[in-house]
């Protein structure tokens, strides 16, 4: 997963040709820019929160985006840009590399599809494809459905009908049910008076295989990272997943539910309808969820949490009957 | 509505066909698979919640799922097969019964319509139609929408642009805003690590007279029982209504309500937006919800709740005021 | 914006044609029903709450719909009109001059579009466009979406796949994403037994420049007045926006937010996802709604808010730990 299948990259660029008001002597040559795990010894990295910094220790990154306060978390290899706001300088930094990746504009390249490159797919009427697309044997692709340039759908999968799809890797026995919007850019941006400026959003989707979505469902890419859903877990309808979200294997998703950005969620978790999950919380496996809760905070493994804000259920149910 | 026009049916079968583990010495044949208050005495039934002991007194049924438990409130006609856990098992016998249910593949028999058999039907463009299906007079079809095989549609009335409808039967003067999916088969399944067992959902989608449905609502079909909403019932957009739920007459939901599956919603009942309904509850006639509420336990009739979880107005007033 | 050009207009009436049973000695000639802003002396207006009385003042209408309760509110110029029931009479006037709007009929007139009327335009495939739309330059329409008659859509937009877009007014630089469903008819009826009566929309909805809309949103087009999104306001994925909403400058509204009808929100503000604005408020400049809130009541510039009722952030900080 080293190159970008989804995006044009420019460059490489030199540090001082990235970070020109930074004062840096050095003239290195900056490939690409990576989250902390995936770059490697010519890339550019990014260190925002103190909760990656696990993942700063060892990361292969030259070069790091970061604050004066979180700048010890790197390693002797990685030498910190410190910079004031974190987002808005990679955001630049992301527009430089990438400067396609702010705004989904439509894909021109759509087509119907030659059968004769997909002699198994069982496909409805008016679908559209993307160039370069890999579309797995005895797959089902439903009526007017998009699916964008580059896109990976694995073998076994039933794809509805009015559904898009784009920047995302698909397993097999997938299951994606009407009207969903899979992969499209997510809801970032540094606010700016009357004209905000967009994060661009050079991540993918990653549904593993027998992943479940249900109707109408909006499963949003990741910025720099991924958006991922393990193995054989089922989304119901009108469930929202901002970027960057990670779902770990066999949780239950139930409908209406909302992630805010970058959640980790654990394997075996269930959650109730209309639940919301706020950004950037770690969430345990065999957690349970009430439906309607509204989570602030992680959440141990184990758990059983319902409440706005979410509290153990035998506190809820005391609060309750106050 | 005794055969299920829907779906293709296998069998009959044995009942020890059906049940090869359970020691039953009856031979007898058994032609479908049906609710307490459909089947008739050819017919296999299941009894899973108390909730449904009044159904089960009157059942014609000759055999019945159930448990150790729940078997007394079956009449002497109807024999129990008593199991620990009567949803896997009625799963595994409704996937028998219908092994095309469990999934719901595109049609492919969907084609532009042909005008001469509907000659007083007004279509949009791009409109695809399934097998069979039955439009009522000066009904209008929006461009890009998808009705398949055997739905029928009433008289006068008005399906917007991008809807999906599949397995329902829908009245007269019935509206269907742009982008909602109606008659997917809901959220049903066993868990089962590694690949659920997805229950099938053999059951319908019925919108009586006049009901008017918002956009990118998402109103799942029954899985063994129907989904219904009754006359004169009015959603607004974005609302969520699972499998099997049923809606009576006169009510106003209003924008991204929720309902889990199998609840049962009076006349006259009008329900606040973003509220939720959990699963398997009795809603009176003349309830008011307000917006917001989450609603986890039956409500009698003129009662007006608020509230998470949801009680009486003037608790949810004196709550709020502490 | 004197004239309405999505909906074509009947009369004008004589007053006493439009009141049969209302007794008016009076005959003028009515051109049309407008909001108490928008009226000129040929028009007729309506009062139906306090809120508006400060519009009422300066109201340029001849005539008005109101209450004994309201009347006082009207300036000179202006007879009042006094009723029970403000909106049912509303509605009735509504529907003589506009008998088209009580429902969303499929427009008929859409096409592929024609290159040559739309050079610099990029479309996607199966592209529908109705009469008289105007696209400007640079815009990017994304496939299987549809753009009904007359809708006017500026410079340098993208518009995404799948959307519906009708009787709206859209901005330069306007981003709306996958499945979005703008300016459709909202949830407006008299409820009737057994036939509710559906109040006609004959308003817009106005997007201004640089909005961004998220995926499977659904914004209503106004009744009488219209919905609003002022200058760089971004909308997450699966907001559903009532009629008459006015949202103003620089928000930023979370996923799956409801806004119940006529609400005016103010500028700088952010709500978080999944909150819930009740109808007929008023949002002060530069408020921060938290996550999951239910806001039922008005809120003053430069408060944070959050809760089930929303309550002030230290109240609900205060009342969590309780």
């Amino acid at each position: 997963m080293n190159k970008n299948i989804f995006f044009v990259k420019k460059g490489p660029f030199l540090l001082n040709e990235i970070f020109d008001k930074i004062l840096l002597k050095k003239k290195e040559k900056i490939s690409d820019i990576k989250i902390l795990s995936e770059a490697n010894n010519t890339d550019l990295t990014f260190l925002d929160s103190i909760f990656y910094s696990d993942l700063a220790k060892s990361s292969k990154a030259s070069f790091c985006i970061t604050t004066e306060k979180l700048k010890i978390h790197l390693p002797k290899n990685c030498t910190p840009i410190v910079v004031k706001n974190v987002l808005f300088e990679l955001c630049k930094v992301v527009r430089k590399f990438y400067p396609d990746a702010d705004l989904d504009r439509p894909d021109l390249t759509l087509k119907t599809p030659n059968k004769t490159i997909f002699p198994t797919v069982k496909f409805g009427k008016n679908v559209l494809i993307g160039k370069k697309c890999s579309i797995g044997k005895n797959t089902f692709i439903g009526s007017n459905t998009i699916i964008e340039h580059d896109v990976v759908v694995g073998n076994n999968c039933i794809i509805g009908s009015q559904v898009t799809i784009r920047n995302s890797l698909i397993g097999n026995n997938v299951v994606i049910q009407d009207g969903s919007k899979v992969g499209l850019k997510g809801f970032g941006f540094i606010p700016i008076k009357d004209k905000n400026l967009r994060f661009p959003h050079i991540g993918k989707v990653i549904l593993k295989d027998n992943v479940e979505i249900g109707a109408n469902c909006t499963i949003d890419r990741g910025s720099v990272d991924d958006t991922v859903i393990g193995i054989n877990t089922f989304l119901d309808n009108q469930v929202h997943m901002a970027h960057n979200v990670k779902i770990g294997n066999n949780c239950m998703i139930a409908g209406q539910v909302g992630f805010a950005g970058s959640s980790i969620i654990g394997n075996n978790v269930s959650i109730g309808g209309q639940a919301g999950i706020s950004g950037h919380l770690k969430i345990g496996n065999n957690v349970k969820i009430g439906g309607g809760s509204g989570v602030v905070k992680d959440i141990p493994d184990e758990t059983v949490v319902m409440g706005y804000p979410a509290v153990p259920l035998k506190e809820f149910i005391r609060n309750s009957k106050k």
